[in-house]
C-alpha cells in the first residue's frame, strides 16, 4: 500500500525538486500539488522536464486548501516561505496528516529567537515544542515518532553534519567555529529580482548577508544542543555562478594541541574515528579518504554530503570541508529521507 | 620618448593580459614578445582578440634570447613559470634592463623558505636582496628605485592589501588571520590538464591545496614585515566556475574588544580611518561604503581592488572582504602599475 | 534473472554516464568495467559521484580482455574511440555476447564512406552487413534481432528523429535539409586539449568542423534510407558554454506550398498528424504543443528528445527544433534503451 | 574642444556600456545621464565598476528633461525602449542637438512596417525620412551629414555586415538567406523576468521568437535596399548561457554554381575579393583567414565583428559566420563609432 502524499507550494526550486523525487518514489503516490500562481495547470505544463512522467499530464495544481488536503493525503510537504507554513501546518496536523515543512517556521525551539531573526512574531509557537528538526543522521529516533518535521536549511545541513560529531566528542572548541559557505544561485529561489539575473551572477562571486544571516539561528540552536552550552558561530555565505551545490569550509580549533606532523597524525586518528563512528554506516554521508577533497560536482543531483578534513600543523587548526546539493540533501532530498524514516520505508527508498 | 618594453613568455593568460595592456599603453612601445611554442607566429595569429591592433600583424613571437632582448628593450617583463625566470633575469639585469618578474622567483627574501615551498634550490639567491616586492600601495618608494621587481601573486594581493594597514596600525591580532579565497579558473593558467576542462569546472566548486599553498610563503613574509614579528596564517583557496576574479574573505580578531553595536561603532571608526589614511588616495583601491560588499564583476577587466568590511558584535570578529581581477590587479595590471612608477609615468597610465 | 553486462572503455563522459545508468538499472548486473588508464582502481575512486553505490567500492577497472569479458558478460558495451571498437567486437561476438557499440565503427553500411569520413580503412567491414543502427524509434524491430548494435551519435540523433518521419511522409524535400546544431562541451569528450579548457569555452560560442563533420556520414546514410534516394545535407555544429545538451534547429522546405496563415494551418495539421503517428506513443519523444519550444534544460539528465516546429508563411519554410542530452539520448541512454529492447525488458527500464 | 554628450535612459546594459565608452572617450565630456529609477544617485552608486573614474562620484542621474538636455549637450544618446525614444528625439532635434538613438524607433523608413512589427503606431513618422541607419561600414557618408542616427540592433549588425557586400555584388541569391543566431543573455536587457534568471539560463540553450522576430523588419529593409528588390529572410535567434556575444551562421545560395574543390576555389576568390574590397580597410571588421572561424570570445569587449566563411562543394552552399559583442558593435560601440564620424573624430577614437 502506497502512502498518499501532497505538496503545498510547489512552484519554487525546492518544490520542483520535491515533485521529481516524489514522482519517482516507489512507495508513495503524489495525489495533490498546490500553487496559487499555477492553479489549474498540469505538472507537465509548469515543469516540462517531468512531462514524460505518466502522471504529469493528469495532475493539476490546485489552490491550497488545508481541509481538502487533510482528506487526500497521509503526508503533506510544505514548501512555502517562512511565516506562511504555520497556517497550513495547524489544520493539517489537526486533520491527522503528518507534516514535513521545508520552511524555517518550525526549526527553532524558541519563538523569541525566531522573532529576532525573522522579524515577526512566530505564527504558531505552541507547535515549536513538538516539531522535530529533520536532520536524520542526528535526530533519526525523534523523526520516527514525529508528526511535524522541520526539515533543515541548506546552509545548516552543510555546517551541522560536519561539526556536530566533533562538538559532541569534545574534539573541537565549540566557541571557535567559523563557517565560510559558497552556494549556487538556486539557493536564492525562483525570485525574479535583478540580483539573480543571469548577467548579474555569471562571472560574479560575492558575499552577502554579512554578518548575521537568518540560518545562524538554527545552526546555533542545534550546535548548542550538541555542545550542551550556548554556541555562537561566525558564518559568511557567498553566491557562486553555479546552479546547484553548497561548499562549506569550516575553521575549527581542536581541543588537543598539535604543532607537527606526529601530533597531527595522533589527533587525526581520533577525528577519523569520530567521523567513522558517527557516519561510517550512513547511506548519505561520504567520508573522503586519501587526497580527495569535496567537490560539489560529485554530489549534485544526489542526497549525499561529502566531508573531508585536514589538520594544519602550522596553525594548529582543523579545516573541515563539506559539499552537498542545496536542493537535495540541503532541502527536498532530506525531507524525503525524513519521510522514509517516518513511514517506515527503507531510508534510501526513492534515491538511486 | 616611449620606453621600449618586451615580454618573455607571453603565451599564458597573464602573458596575454600583459600583451593587451602594453599594446594599449600610451607611453611604451612593445618591441618584442617571446615564446618557444609560438615562435615565428604573429600576435594576431596567437591572440585573435588583439588582431585589430595595428602592431599585431607585424610583431612576431621570437625564441627567448636574453642578450638580444637586453639590446632591444628598456624594460623586460618575465611571465614564466617559477624556477625559470632567474635564468633570464640575471643576463637582462647585467645588460642594463629593468626587469619586472611575474613569477614567484624573486618575491621572497629567504632562499630557504623558497626551497621549502617550491621544492628546489633558488636559482639566483643573490638577487633576493635587491629585488623589490611590487605591491605599489605598500612599497611604492622602493619600486621607484628598483631594477628588479617581483610582482606579487594573485592570492597574496587580495590578502595583503586588506590586512597590512590593520596589522601595521595594530588594530588586529596578526596571529589570528584566516583567509578564505575563491578564484576563477584562469588562475590555474592555460594548462591542458583534465582538472581545468570546462566540464570539470562548470557546476563545480572545490577547495584545493589545503592546508599549505605556495602563496603562503610570500603572504607570511610580507605580513611578518608589516607586523614586525613572524606571522603564520590560515589560507584556503577554492576554484570557482568563473573565468576571472578573486574574492577573499578574511576573518580577523580585533585587538579592541567589542560586544555590542556601540562598541562596533567605535571600533568601526578606527578601522574606517585606518583604511582611509592608507588608501583614501589610491587610484586602484576602492573602499566600499554603505551596504556595498565586494563583487568580482565590479572589478573584472580593471586594476582595482575592492575592499569592504563588517564588525560582528555577536562574535567580536572583523570580517574583511576583497575582490580583484586575478589577471590584472592580481598579475599583469599590477606589473604595469609598477612599471609606471619605475618609469616615472602617471601611475594610472594605460588603464581605463 | 539479471543479465550480466560489461563496459569496455569506461573513462570518458559517455562511459561514465553508462556506468551510472547500468548501476541503477533494475534488470542488469554490471560485472566488469575496463580501462587501460584506470586499471586496478575502483569505480568509487575514479567516479566519486557513484561512490555511494554499494558496488562502487567492489568493482575495479580491469585491463580490457575480450576473451575474459566474453565469459563474464551477456551484453558488452563498447565506449571506445572509432577504429578501436572493432578489435573487441569481433571476439566478443564470436564468444556469444551481444555487443552494443557507442563508437562510429558500425554505424555505416559502406566501408568506403567510412574511409572517406574517418580517414582509415574499416577494421572489420564484414560486420557492417549485420550491425543494426540503434535508433529505437526508427529501427526497433531490427534491434530486437540484433547481435551487434551501433548506437547513433549525438548530433545524428538530434537531426534524424525530427526529420525521418517528415521525409518518409514526403512532407519535406529531403534534398533541402539544413541542420544547425549547438552542443555542450561534454560532446568533445574528456580530452585534455586547450580548446576545451574552462577559460577557452566559458563566454565563448563558436562553430567548428565546417562544412564536413564526420557525423554527416551516418546522418546522410539514414536519411537516404528513409527517403529512398541519396541525400546530402548541410550541417553546422557549434560549441556552447554548457556541460550537456544539444539543440538542433532544422530548416526544411515543405513539399506543399503555403504563403499565408490558412495555408500554414492546413499544412500544420499534416505535420502534427505525421509526428503524432510516428511518436505519439514513444516514451522518449516529447512533441511540444502550444507556445513551447525546445530547451536543453528540460531534457538534461533524461533520455527524452523534445521536438517543436513552426511554419513560416513569410518564407514558406518549416523550422523544426529538437533538444536532447548528448550523453543520454545522444549516447549512453539510447544504448541502454537498445539493450532494453534486445533483452526483452520494458523499454523504459532503468530510466527515471 | 571636447563635445558635450548626454545619455537618456542609462540604466540598462546598453546604457551602462555607453557610459563606460563615453567616460573613457578622449574627445567628449559626459555632462548628463538620465534615468527615472536612478534619479539622484551617482554613477558610482549605480555602476560600481565605474566607481574609480573621477567623474563617477560627481555625475548624478537626473530625471529626463529634453529641454534641459538640449541646452547641456551637443550630442544626445537615447538608450530607451522602442516607442519612447521619439518623445525625446523631437525636442532634442528642435533644440539643435545631434541625436543617436539606440532603440528601434528610427531604423525603418516605413511607418507601416514599424506598426506591423512593433504593434503600435509610429510616434513620429515624419522623422523616418531624415534618420540615417547607423551602420558605418555601409552608410558612412550619410552618417556624416545626419542629425538623427538610428543605431542598428545587435542581430541586424551580425547579419547585415556579412551579407550586404555579397548581395550588392550579386554573388548570392538575396532571396535565399537563412540566419541562425546565438546571443548571450545581456541581449535580453536588465529585465527582472523569470526567463532570464541565472538558473533558467545556465545549462540551457533555447530558440525563441520563432519565426517572426522584430529585428527582421530592419534586416529586410536594409537588405532590400542593398539588393534593389524586396527581400524576405529566415531568422532564428537562440539564447545561450553567456553574458555577451552574438554568433550568427548564415546559409546562402551563391549565384555561381560549383560542385567540386576547383569550382569552390574559383568562387572563393571572388568572395574573398568582395570582402576585401568592402572591408579590407575597415578598422572594426576582421576578415578571418586560414583555418580560423569566428569565436565570440575574440570580440567580447571590442567594437570588432569577425567574419569567416566556407564554401561547401557537397551542397553548393556558402556558409558565412560572424561574431560580435552584442553590447558593443551590436549596440553602444557602434553608436559611438557613428558619433565619431558625425563629430569628425578619428573613427577609432575611444576604442583602445
Amino acid at each position: 500500500m502506497k502512502k498518499k502524499v501532497a505538496i503545498v507550494g510547489s512552484s519554487g526550486y525546492s518544490g520542483e525538486e520535491l515533485v521529481g523525487l516524489l514522482l519517482r518514489h516507489p512507495h508513495v503516490d503524489l495525489v495533490a500539488v498546490t500553487s496559487r500562481q499555477n492553479a489549474g495547470q498540469t505538472l507537465a505544463q509548469i515543469f516540462p522536464k517531468f512531462a514524460s512522467h505518466p502522471k504529469s499530464k493528469a495532475l493539476r495544481f490546485a489552490e491550497p486548501n488545508a481541509e481538502l488536503l487533510a482528506k487526500q493525503a497521509d503526508v503533506v510537504f510544505l514548501a512555502l516561505p517562512h511565516g506562511v507554513a504555520a497556517e497550513y501546518a495547524v489544520p493539517l496536523l489537526q486533520g491527522g496528516c503528518m507534516v514535513i515543512d521545508l520552511s524555517a517556521d518550525f526549526r527553532l525551539k524558541s519563538a523569541e529567537i525566531y522573532k529576532e531573526f525573522y522579524a515577526h512574531d512566530h505564527p504558531a509557537p505552541d507547535l515549536l515544542a513538538t516539531s522535530v528538526y529533520g536532520l536524520p543522521e542526528i535526530h533519526r529516533d525523534q523523526i520516527k515518532q514525529a508528526t511535524l518535521i522541520a526539515s533543515p536549511g541548506c546552509y545548516p545541513t552543510s555546517i551541522l553534519l560536519p561539526t556536530i560529531p566533533l562538538v559532541k566528542a569534545k574534539l573541537v572548541n565549540p566557541h571557535s567555529i567559523i563557517a565560510d559557505s559558497l552556494s549556487g544561485v538556486s539557493g536564492a529561489g525562483r525570485k525574479a529580482e535583478p540580483d539573480y539575473l543571469f548577467v548579474e551572477c555569471h562571472e560574479s562571486v560575492r558575499p552577502y548577508g554579512v554578518p548575521k544571516h537568518r540560518h545562524l539561528s538554527e545552526i546555533e540552536e542545534q550546535l548548542s544542543l550538541a555542545a550542551g552550552t550556548k554556541i555562537t558561530i561566525q558564518f559568511t555565505p557567498h553566491l557562486i555562478p553555479a546552479n546547484r551545490g553548497i561548499l562549506t569550509t569550516l575553521y575549527l580549533a581542536p581541543t588537543e594541541h598539535f604543532a607537527d606532523a606526529a601530533g597531527a597524525a595522533r589527533l587525526g586518528e581520533k577525528i577519523a574515528a569520530c567521523y567513522r563512528a558517527s557516519y561510517g554506516h550512513e547511506p548519505f554521508v561520504r567520508l573522503l579518504e586519501g587526497q580527495a577533497l569535496p567537490d560539489t560536482k560529485n554530489v549534485v543531483g544526489t542526497n549525499v554530503i561529502e566531508i573531508g578534513w585536514r589538520l594544519d600543523p602550522r596553525t594548529g587548526r582543523l579545516i573541515v570541508m563539506s559539499a552537498e546539493d542545496n536542493l537535495v540533501k540541503g532541502a527536498s532530498g532530506q525531507a524525503v529521507q525524513s519521510m522514509n524514516i517516518l513511514c517506515g520505508f527503507a531510508e534510501t527508498a526513492g534515491f538511486m
